[in-house]
């Protein structure tokens, strides 16, 4: 299997060096329209063919697929021209600007018989994965919220705001673990900078059950916090990713809620017991995930994070983006 | 000065307890309706006279003033009685269940030339006393937000929600530090117990500039966190109280936003440097507070925790709580 | 029961709280040679009997038995005065400034068939209580070692140095967990008060097997630390102190050395494993000491912190005193 | 310049992978007598030149510099053959297996006028050089101690103990930060796979004022703590190299003993005030360590890691050997 690499950015060298080391795929091409991305290609990986158009990729027949990681408005264009050339498609999160486009390409693949699949690399952790196993395996009980912070001094992006640029880990986790369909969106931030574009932003996902999901995403923060917690009615769970080891911690904590008939009295009792924190694959995440890629092409497989998660988090990224601008009312989704 | 503390549950012994150790000070009953709270009393101040009836307090002409520490259900009643008995009063947080009725205790306060000071204890503390110093100095510039986070496995109140029993005390920190107006309140949350009682919210506070607080209570968590950001244009700074020592932290971190006029071009520079990490008065907040309400009474001074920044607090809750019932939509305060 | 606390300083008043709280007791005296700490137990507890002449408690022959709270070099005539009179002994730690005086008391409350305990206080605490159960269960395996760090900026004491006031407590969770003989001890340590007096120490203990046991203690440390290792064959243990809730952390964590008799080879395996952290009693460990003291006094029991592991503890610090002497040599114990 | 690199072990491709992208220098040579491991350099550096025989490297007119990455028992003879043959050598710690063959390669380098340098990787940190520039300003006043811990669940190395394996960094940062002269060395330790090589072991070095240095090296922790504590009379430094940002830290917490005349007492007074956590310099250690071989060959200039560096870390080493084998007894170095 051959592939062409489309962006030498800061991502596109983690993709190229990834995909390089895995078995049974060759690293043919990489595109970027700076010269000097191309010349560090050619340095580093002499045997790489390097190209100002990425559509003299889209025209050899010896490629079969690409990966995209170009910025995000130009993903449309690209995934699409891709598909229509018979390529399968790894892209960069978020997949697209709208719904509507990921809808078309979502379509598209489908039609095609290709695989479309989305760089939610944060799925192929070794932490993620032993979190949806814990959650699949029903220890958490029934799920009360999810409570998300990805915040640091950020780099701020020039053509999306903080929700759009940090948020899509977050909710591409949320909507891995999580398989009921969110209900509304929320969504409160500001903007320090003028450009109409939010550094700081609080985004609210609510569901059909009492289950609820909240995200803080911040340019601004003078410390650098990448915590999720998780909590259910048997037990509770932190994923705190700057931790250096113990990354997941289950903690056997809860509250029991029960009704006294004769007295129509609500009563809570607490439980507190020991906390224990998994064993983690220390595998590097887009290794596990190119692998992941290269399999589903061979096997005509849906990859994890197929371009129906990708929709879904480009859907509730759009809700959070209306809210945004109607004061934070929520948006059905 | 004489008085009596109403009310012996979870923070009554520690007023009793720094009220007992202030100098020029004497407690001379206590009230609570619960007998076997009142034979502790006994037992640890003999010399206290208790009762059942709070009534009995308000009778008593050596009574200069009176501390209210019972459910904030019953405080507009007990506070107003006291006012209009003539006795200075100090009452828990929050002050009121309502703006309306928080606007009449201050009213009646004023019109008796006594003493309302409300116990936001936080404010008294070292740490938040230093960072009003900081603020006050121009050290971290135009305020950009403030997040707070105080979450863990909590005591269910009966008759309140998560935000109304841990809300105030980062309200309390918001009013004293900030002396904008907000504009909007908007709160999402949700209710695992059936009671109609959120347990899991979040609360954002809006201000006319682009200064932007927002708050995440939780008593479900399993972890306790007690965290505090505030960013400004040229510093930033994290309070944490879960820190043994180090609880302020000072970062020399920041954005320099620019326009290039020539290119219409939005610039943004980043700015790291040093960490600082100022010594902080340890003494117990409650001691500092206790003097601060007998001084406000002998010399007659407007406290720091006054009626007017209790009532600025209830009227964020009373906010927090209608955007609730409307699905999180603001509203203006 | 009625007691007699001697020494109303630093320690006393948590002992004499604590036995005011315990059922069953009385504390019907207080002794201390200054008037003015005196006077604080008068107020704070109006019922109990104080006296600067220790004598009167012993004359007392209502009194059953005595806490001695007092600096250690009067430890030695005010125990066996108490034991004469006939009266069981609570003594701080250490319980004597040398093994001959230690092997005297021990000897002499035999005879007479009275409890002679040591305030060993951290071995009634959940966390080592705990350790001890693992360790008893055999589930860290064969022990290799355990190192103790007890550092902070220290209240320099004018009589002992630093290891004979941060060790004993170390010592003593050592003497409580490990049954094993120690052979030899070893310390460094300097002095930067031109007292004589180490301020800056370490100390090591030596087994039979190769257990080792090494303890750092300092005074001047920037940082408060109080963190245990324990490392078995099977697995390793973190007991710190300074953790708010999960003091004590099993790591399912080892390594196995087998030899390949073929190759004359040693290999070393590594095994990685869970983490967990075992929810922990969380009552004050002094009220669970002092109501062990009334059982042992009442049944005639030996203590946890028996004389003889009071005697213990006495012994590897006097070793570490000579070896301290002779630069380090290590000393036979 | 031209450089040949002998080793492609675990630490040789972060060499090679650094003079790779020093400007003004070439890789034109790389050695291993493992050809499995010159395969990979071949396929990462096609343009270098690789070698089952370090020999032809010595041989080739056309290098200046070696650089030998390869078990220390093998660094006296490579060395010396090097120098020999008039290469400049830069060497991986521990220079050599005794002081006897260091000072020989010491004198030889200074012979031929060659530069011989020890790759002390971590006096090439942002933090070792702040700490240094703190010291040297005189900020802590006069050194009262240096405690460094260095622990995790290690590699066994077949050849070394634990304190030659891991005490080198801290030993080459004590000789980098301390100018004064070591007079005595004594270790402690224990070997539990029955190689006859400590696993555990911590070491002492005495100086001629109070300071005094400890080390504690263990393969058998269960976490791993990398942090150094350095005590002065006017303040106190943390180096936490765990943290990922603020790895200094600096204490304004002193001890101030004074002696009153009259009453022939010392006095201590504590002191505590801010913290403060110095901007570090982010570079990666190894590429300023590269470049500055490159710049002490050019200009002739004496390395901050010099082989009289070396030598006095392979002195302490040697020292605590002795002081292993005597059961703790102090050395002179």
């Amino acid at each position: 299997m051959r592939i062409g690499v489309i962006g030498y950015g800061y991502w596109g060298p983690n993709l190229v060096r990834n995909f390089a080391e895995t078995a049974g795929v060759e690293v043919k091409w990489c595109a970027d329209n700076r010269a000097d991305r191309l010349a560090i290609v050619k340095k580093r990986y002499p045997s790489i063919q390097v190209t100002e158009d990425a559509g003299q990729i889209f025209d050899d027949p010896d490629v079969n697929a690409v990966v995209i990681a170009t910025p995000v408005s130009t993903h449309f264009k690209l995934v699409k021209q891709a598909l229509e050339r018979g390529k399968h498609v790894l892209v960069e999160k978020p997949m697209t600007r709208s719904v509507a486009e990921g809808q078309e390409l979502l379509e598209l693949a489908e039609k095609k018989g290709l695989v479309l699949m989305v760089d939610h690399t944060f799925i192929y952790t070794g932490a993620v994965r032993k979190i949806k196993e814990i959650l699949d395996g029903g220890e958490l009980g029934e799920l009360h919220y999810l409570d998300s912070v990805r915040i640091n001094l950020g780099l701020f992006q020039s053509d999306i705001d903080v929700l759009w640029d940090l948020a899509p880990h977050d909710l591409a986790i949320l909507t891995y673990l999580v398989s009921a369909k969110p209900k509304f969106v929320s969504a409160t931030g500001s903007d320090h900078t003028g450009r109409g574009l939010v550094d700081v932003a609080y985004m609210t996902v609510q569901y059909a059950d009492n289950f609820l999901a909240h995200f803080h995403t911040n340019w601004l923060s003078p410390v650098k916090l990448r915590q999720m917690l998780i909590g259910g009615s048997r037990r509770m769970l932190v994923y705190n990713d700057m931790e250096p080891s113990e990354k997941v911690r289950v903690y056997d904590r809860g509250v029991k809620v029960t009704t006294e008939e004769g007295i129509h009295k609500t009563l809570v009792d607490y439980r507190t017991g020991d906390m224990w924190a998994p064993k983690l694959e220390l595998r590097e995440a887009l290794g596990v995930e190119c692998e992941h890629f290269l399999e589903c092409v061979r096997f005509n497989k849906i990859p994890w994070s197929s371009a129906a998660a990708g929709l879904n988090v480009v859907r509730l990224l759009e809700g959070a983006t209306k809210s945004l601008a109607k004061n934070g009312t929520r948006v059905a989704v």
